[in-house]
């Protein structure tokens, strides 16, 4: 079959590979529909390797690059392993890709993502999902209902990230929130937290496309820091408070510093945005107005409520979506457009046929 | 009477001020045992002023400089206003130094400490307790148990507020709890965490004096950033993991990133330390680790909590008394050591007779 192999920094390779085996027990095989484009994989791509491993085989799975890439996926079961329940050959599902080692306390207490061994589809598995097939563990599907599309449901993994940080940031019917950065991720926190019934949701963004995106997946307001004092707006609109909840999406040199002083006395700034290095915090005005910062990553756990989010009509599944590929073009018209034009673009979905 | 009274920057005059009148309805008389200088008294005096109102009268109290400073203390009811429950003259107690509007939505919630008007004993109160009485609400006070002297009733308001710091980071039994930097809030909160029974309470400090004084209090172990890589020697304390919950008590250039850095995945980082300005943060070690930092700076509702735990035999509080002066060396015996010896000095108590 064909499949986007990584083979170094800058060597992401549309090949011939071999068809994945027949499932082993507890695992199912997967014909991949559509697989979306994430931030990590042009972190990999551009300055991998950050996840694959390369001088020594996975602790938990063994495998090493040459890795086929690609984890946001959605498809259909093609075959079933032994013993596996709850799944045939037909069934739509979305993945998860956290493989744990099912030992550790991690494993054990219901967060897989923090496994001491953790693989991921995609960077340490034994295929990825920018490839025709791929084997997964069962535990690893979720059902898809009619109602969510193929291309809509290759967005269940990064929204789940995102339905899950607003959910740990405890947003409520009462709170006002604010999205720093819209950006794939940034636009599915904004529409996470419309879904869970925030009164007020504001994005925080400077560019002049993802502004009319964010506005157009749910933003109540939106405050540019290029055009305005964003603090001054900030109070403006919460009534002098600040915002209960403030999800920080951009992992912009100044933008955690921006996103904990946009958050009220004793409200909650998450972290999402992946930082290049340390960044400045104002860790006075933390302690003074006990604000809590939460750094949230994974979506592990949340996945059949973020498919039952995302099937309601506030989730804008088909605006986040910027373009459609073939697997061929990955690097020339993904990665790329991706890299130099960023602001163009949301969510490239591939598609493997 | 006499009081000790902050006129500007790095003039505190030790003067004669009239008597506090008979207490208001709703308020005690008390008459000053002894009170503590706090880190922010020394804030006050050499950079203020920082809280205390000085171009227009505080919103609440309607009170400006000249301001009676201190706000540590412990000592005797002399008068008892009108409507007042629960206290009579000869009742040992200590003093919150926090005082609400009682009508905003912080008040009415339970955190007072957070108010929009808030004022505080010592910078922006009718009285201070740095004087030889004062005048507080009735609501301000707690009953001190005979086991507790008064020197050591002098720290409940400090360690009300690292006891509060230590169960919001939910310290239990079977956590290992590190404490960066080993002063006076330091200590208290090395303490708390003993108390609250964590199994292993680590101190990271530098300085000699300190390090001792953490054994002293508790610590099972102290980590010396000068002689040991911190995160090597953290891990090897904890079994590869981190620690569980860490307290931020020091408040330099770096400490807040060693902190969030020596906490485990999930781990829970308490911040109490008072930075000079934005401070770095490893924002994407917080995302991927998952791990949550929140700001802790009041004991407010902590108070009887605290004056139980500081009944326990594992409160040395007599170990962290390192001074007794008297009203009239504020200056010279109280600030100007605290300021230059630093590291010889945890609590320095001033007694207004």
């Amino acid at each position: 079959m064909k499949a986007a192999v990584w083979h170094g920094r800058q060597d992401v390779r549309v090949q011939e590979v071999s068809d994945p085996p027949l499932p082993p027990p507890g695992q199912l095989q997967v014909e991949v529909a559509y697989c979306g484009i994430c931030g990590t994989d042009l972190h990999e791509y551009v300055g991998g390797p950050l996840y694959i491993p390369v001088a020594a085989p996975h602790p938990l799975t063994g495998v090493r690059a040459p890795i086929i890439m690609g984890h946001e996926m959605s498809g259909r079961v093609v075959a079933v392993g032994e013993g596996v329940e709850g799944f045939s050959a037909g069934d739509r599902v979305a993945a998860c890709p956290i493989v744990g080692c099912l030992e550790c306390r991690w494993c054990k207490s219901g967060s897989m993502a923090q496994c001491d061994k953790v693989a991921f589809l995609g960077t340490s598995w034994t295929g990825g999902a920018f490839a025709e097939r791929v084997n997964l563990h069962a535990y690893q599907c979720y059902h898809l209902p009619d109602a969510l599309s193929d291309e809509v449901a290759a967005m269940v993994e990064p929204f789940a990230s995102t339905a899950r940080a607003v959910l740990r940031g405890e947003v409520g019917a009462e709170d006002s929130v604010a999205i720093v950065g819209a950006g794939p991720i940034g636009l599915m926190s904004l529409m996470a937290a419309v879904i869970r019934g925030a009164k007020r949701v504001v994005a925080v963004e400077m560019a002049a496309r993802r502004i009319e995106l964010a506005k157009q997946c749910g933003a109540t307001a939106v405050i540019n820091p290029k055009c305005e004092d964003p603090l001054q707006r900030a109070r403006e609109l919460t009534n002098g408070d600040g915002f209960d909840v403030v999800v920080e999406c951009a992992g912009q040199q100044d933008t955690g510093l921006l996103a904990a002083r946009l958050t009220r006395t004793r409200g909650r700034l998450i972290v999402m945005g992946v930082f290049e290095k340390p960044a400045p915090l104002d860790f006075t005005d933390l302690v003074f107005r006990e604000k809590t910062v939460m750094g949230s990553m994974s979506g592990y756990g949340y996945f059949d409520e973020s498919i039952a989010m995302m099937s309601d009509e506030r989730f804008h599944g088909n605006t986040l979506i910027t373009g459609h590929i073939r697997l061929d073009d990955l690097v020339e018209k993904g990665f790329r457009p991706l890299l130099t034009e960023k602001d163009k673009h949301v969510k490239i979905l591939v598609s493997p046929r």
